[in-house]
């Protein structure tokens, strides 16, 4: 595993609309420039377009003295091309082949707790399908009284629900066990999203089997990819809030994120949210697959692992201004981040810019959902001096974000997932916001 | 205004994921011909392979033999290739160019109450453009104490607010005030979407200029584009909730929705929710603008026109089953459909399958926010007849959609706009959906 992130790249992910000599001319001080160019513009018109109160009136730009694009340009509209630049991205160097690997979600670039589904993070074992969904079928079976496979069709007739849910890859935030900081918040947390999914709860699906309520304990559940990716959920957490879903933000599921059905377990690491879900087991006992006893365990400091750790703990991060963004200058400024728990909602949010010495609690946007993204706001005057911006989350259990230094103490530093530390961003002098490690 | 929508396009709009022939097949009866298929296949597999309470193992499908696509395929995904028929769709006829049209969100297809951004209804006056965020201006001005220039820049420094709202035209489901019928929910409530938007509230921006809070009574906002759109909204709503918007659903305005900056009126009907919003003034009385006086008025039985009916009231439709789709046999489905008031809260929604003679309170989907869509499912067990689905909601001001008979004794027949009748679906004995007008 390795850091290889070509820097110029990440660098043009700025907090702000302005080209790089726009940038240069800010930081130079002559911030007023935009502004003196457009009175000037706007000082040029007949004094008679000016009513009481008014400084002058804006000249109209071109949009508005000729005609636009016709409706319907583009059945499935696309994001402004000035917006290109925000995509998901691969970490290179990060794993051998792109269909075992992960892209990354822009957070940087992210407003409220919505993710964009075209943005949504990939994290694939053997690459992703587009799969056919008048022939995909989804067999229920073991310990049931009648084994049953559904066909989208079938499942689409059955009582549906939908619900936003955050879903974290167990690995996320992972390069930050050890001292190596990758650069931008893209690569250090960009394994998240939240979504509305729409399915059917998989207890629905289970009663419709007739399960067997007393050694029925475990459920595995099997994607159609070519891992066979499999993960097994204990039954107390099926029965409680796990979906067979087809639909997230409002339309079927991408094929990326597991078209034409996912299962989605909220609160619980990615890796278990099977995608292309072909096959749900009934067991007595956990069923040991590959992706469980092998992966996604923890490697303690008495050499031990740690295994079915599949709660995402509670967490939060800055995402603006974070890694690889440049401050234009002094004065107040917005600061906002996203907060989650595994566990339940998000109580709590308090910022620091001072690296943990002082801390203030943040504004949190509602709602504020169950096992959800949670979107905080504060308020910030920069100096112009350094500064070490902090979010610390604390959940509706009374759980309270660890510092890395906390979090170390117990797990040492040989892990690679669930990390759920405090995230430092360091701000220079010259603007310059950059990921640093504080203990 | 006229409703020629080719017919065969909108019968691709079904329920389900099964092809014409299979359709075909399915309603000559033989519905277990998947299922039959399928064991026979799975049958074939060694007796090895089946476990105790297992029927049969699930053939391997092509797709977990084999590598898929890499991460990152698609730096900004897409819908799957089965889902191309999901488009929004402008009304052939309805005006006669498309840059002041209409192209309609396809409801049938929509699952929560998050609209995708790429399936955001459209109603443009003037044609749609991507504008440049770092050339965009927006002014406020009029009865302020320092008017001033915003750079999107200077407005995203601001305090940010997230707020989930719906969005819908004041002429939706406006083909109804007469006997016409147009034949699918796309077509009678497809100018409604529902987002999570991020931007400033307008108030902080008033405050920012110190607004006169004697004389300042109305806020005029206005677009960018060719139209120039100009809307009123009275000063206790701007103060209230109205936001300047440059997000939704996470990412960036998408440019048919306002690209960089667009107003956000929660409540209220869409045209005042001015897209490539370029200027705010504020005045001591409404501005009479063109589309407040000509248009987006209504006219009543008495020849008078009704003006400034800017609140959409509370209303709600079933969009599946709805017309042109088709009921694939008897039994057991869900019914769904969505619901919303611009006073507030959905309280609750009844749903009839007989014409309006029976009702039963559907289940409704959380969170249930203010000005938001809501989604709400209810059992259904089709017997084969002829029956007709409706759905009526009632908001937390106590406030009940009404039936169209009522409105029309209140309201005429001649409006355009504000259109919250009760929708009917006819179902026939074939099993076809069509809509009807039941009195």
């Amino acid at each position: 595993m390795t850091t290889e992130i070509p820097p110029g790249r990440l660098k043009r992910a700025p907090e702000n609309f302005l080209d790089p000599a726009q940038v240069a001319a800010v930081q130079a001080g002559r911030r007023e420039f935009l502004r003196g160019a457009f009175l000037a513009a706007a000082a040029a018109l007949p004094a008679g377009a000016r009513a009481a109160g008014d400084p002058a009136i804006l000249e109209l730009p071109a949009s508005s003295r000729a005609l636009g694009q016709p409706v319907a340009a583009r059945p499935y509209g696309e994001p402004s091309a000035y917006e290109k630049n925000l995509q998901r991205r691969q970490s290179p160097g990060l794993t051998q082949v792109g269909q075992a690997s992960v892209s990354f979600a822009p957070l940087q670039g992210f407003f409220g707790i919505v993710t964009p589904n075209g943005l949504h993070f990939e994290r694939h074992h053997q690459g992703w399908w587009d799969i056919d969904p008048s022939t995909h079928r989804l067999m229920v079976m073991g310990l049931v009284r009648q084994a049953k496979v559904y066909t989208m069709d079938d499942l689409l007739r059955l009582p549906s629900v939908s619900r936003i849910h955050f879903l974290e890859c167990g690995a996320n935030t992972g390069m930050e066990w050890g001292n190596v900081s990758v650069p931008t918040v893209q690569y250090t947390h960009g394994m998240l999203s939240c979504c509305e999914f729409t399915g059917v709860k998989l207890s629905t699906l289970l009663d419709d089997c007739g399960f067997d309520r007393a050694r029925g304990k475990f459920v595995l559940a099997e994607g159609a990819d070519g891992a066979s990716l499999t993960r097994t959920i204990p039954m107390d957490r099926v029965l409680d809030d796990v979906m067979v879903a087809w639909a997230m933000n409002g339309e079927m599921l991408r094929p990326e994120n597991g078209y034409p059905l996912r299962l989605v377990a909220p609160g619980i690491q990615g890796v278990s949210w099977v995608k292309w879900l072909r096959r749900i087991k009934v067991g007595d006992q956990p069923f040991g697959s590959r992706e469980e006893t092998l992966h996604y365990v923890d490697l303690m400091p008495d050499g031990m692992l740690r295994q079915y750790t599949s709660i995402q703990e509670c967490k939060s991060v800055i995402t603006s201004p974070s890694g690889g963004q440049v401050l234009l200058d002094k004065g107040y400024r917005n600061v906002t981040g996203l907060a989650w728990s595994g566990r339940g909602r998000v109580k709590r949010v308090d910022v620091s810019t001072d690296g943990g010495r002082n801390w203030r609690t943040a504004r949190l946007e509602t709602p504020v959902l169950t096992k959800a993204l949670t979107r905080f706001n504060i308020d910030w005057a920069w100096d112009g001096g350094p500064a070490i911006l902090q979010s610390r989350a604390m959940d509706d259990t009374g759980y309270v974000q660890p510092r890395i230094n906390q979090l170390r103490a117990v797990r040492g530093t040989r892990s690679i997932y669930h990390n759920n530390a405090i995230q430092s961003w360091k701000v220079e002098a010259s603007g310059e916001v950059s990921n640093v490690q504080v203990y």
